[in-house]
């Protein structure tokens, strides 16, 4: 058995940072990650540079990303011209992310989950025809910060819905933090259940500390892939104080020692999350640039 | 199922803060953490007040501690001098700690290995004579900052000989905060195996951003008894920009949000360790107090 680990720090982990970086710095970002074996990337969103300046720069990042060592780079889209603009790019995959709740997604980004679904299954359509993966994330899957509790059945309806559009992936996140193993476990096996075959991810952040447990758990109940963002940078738009995504170099210390490949080398990553952290001007939520590796 | 939380803020949390506490906030945060739920609480250490000036009011600590709640206090004792001053200050349970490799015992206690269980055997005689529980207390079970890995076969002959002298308690502790899940699971069950019937403590330090899933691993093996301290003060004397213990409170969110009760009041406990991040002038570790609960 072995881990993917996806690498979101130059979409969601910039995306919810004050400081505003440069093309450079992302694509410097980037070319470190792949240094250090990564080999999936969540490279940026095409989206509407007015409503998230920090990815205004998506063509220009996805012109200078590295493209001889077999990564697979993942742009975020929310509509029709959003995949116009991702396969212009070039992009590998292209990520839609349904809210699991209604509320969350009028205020986060102004549709419904049913209206999430209906541009899931136009993007993903456009997405087959084009050659490119598209793969699908339910967001506060694991908890809604105006909902509160999800529940598994909300969940296991989206997922219904969007396994019709031929998703590449269905990806689980726990966008507030809130989730624990034992809710991972169940909402796991329900779209398994739902969606037999279809490759699942899972994106945790460690706003409350549970964020570590909960990849064991997804990694116990057979994910194939898992979010960590260089660092932990990333933050909560709905906790101004909390931490960000799992940091990648912490999950590569813990999965690697659990006995669990990921093809990603510890200390270069975990000089990816200082040197990232230096570019914020932040001291980043990952322990293992602090702690130092064990054995040394 | 249910976790019993012990408290360890007062002693190896505070033993690690560089601020000197009065004996007076010593008594306010045992007061505080018992108002929360907290029934066992690791009050103090009786050893030379020369080597760890923070414990030097032991006597006064527990003469003041609340005894009308039904909570057991443990003493930290190192040898039979320690033991008498323990016994006189009234505890319920003394626990002595065994480092898991000689370097590391010679360092930080001046025993090897086996002039530990020497001392080990000698106060749990007088324990038992005394009516009072002897619980051990492996150090560094899961690795050693100067030896490396420690390894199961160690850890098993420590408590194959430990376990003669009759311990009401055997706790596995990852001191410097470097354990994984498989190897919870792994030394839980090699403990078992040689002392049946023994209940089972573990001690973890989220040092690399480890120690929540270990807590939900040795859930998971049965374990009876997680420590952590309000805040999760407490650091690690091997890496100074280092967490410290498992925080309370973000213990407390994730076994109740899985359904494990513990006894312990969120709010209460988010609510002390706050308060002695302030008396302590630090930022703690714990991040339920920055993120909030969930539902809110």
């Amino acid at each position: 058995m072995s881990i993917t680990i996806c690498e979101v720090g130059p979409r969601d982990g910039l995306q919810n940072e004050k400081t505003l970086l440069s093309a450079d710095a992302k694509v410097e970002l980037i070319r470190r990650s792949v240094a250090g074996g990564v080999r999936r990337i969540e490279a940026t969103a095409f989206v509407h540079p007015g409503r998230v300046p920090q990815m205004a720069d998506a063509e220009e990042v996805m012109a200078r990303v590295p493209r001889d060592k077999g990564v697979a780079y993942i742009g975020l889209v929310l509509n029709r011209r959003g995949f116009e603009r991702a396969a212009r790019a070039g992009v590998d995959e292209v990520n839609m992310v349904v809210l699991a709740t209604d509320t969350f997604g009028e205020r986060n980004q102004g549709m419904t989950v049913d209206a999430g679904l209906r541009a899931w299954e136009e993007i993903a359509a456009a997405a087959h025809a084009a050659g490119i993966r598209p793969s699908l994330t339910v967001s506060a899957a694991f908890g809604c910060p105006f909902e509160g509790e999800v529940g598994v059945d909300r969940v296991r309806a989206i997922a219904r819905r969007a396994v019709a559009a031929g998703p590449a992936e269905i990806a689980l996140a726990d966008t507030i933090g809130v989730g624990v193993p034992t809710q991972v476990a169940e909402l796991v096996a329900a779209v398994r259940d739902i969606a037999p075959g279809v490759p699942l991810r899972c994106h945790f952040h460690n706003t409350r500390n549970t964020g570590y447990a909960n990849a064991v758990a997804a990694v116990d109940a057979g994910v194939e892939t898992l979010d960590a963002s260089a660092g932990g940078i990333g933050g909560c738009p709905f906790a101004p104080a909390a931490t960000g995504n799992i940091a990648t170099e912490d999950l590569v210390f813990l999965l690697e020692r659990m006995g669990v490949p990921t093809g990603v080398d510890l200390a270069a990553t975990a000089s990816t999350g200082r040197w990232i952290g230096g570019r914020l001007g932040v001291e980043v939520p990952a322990l293992l640039g602090r702690a130092g590796p064990f054995p040394g």
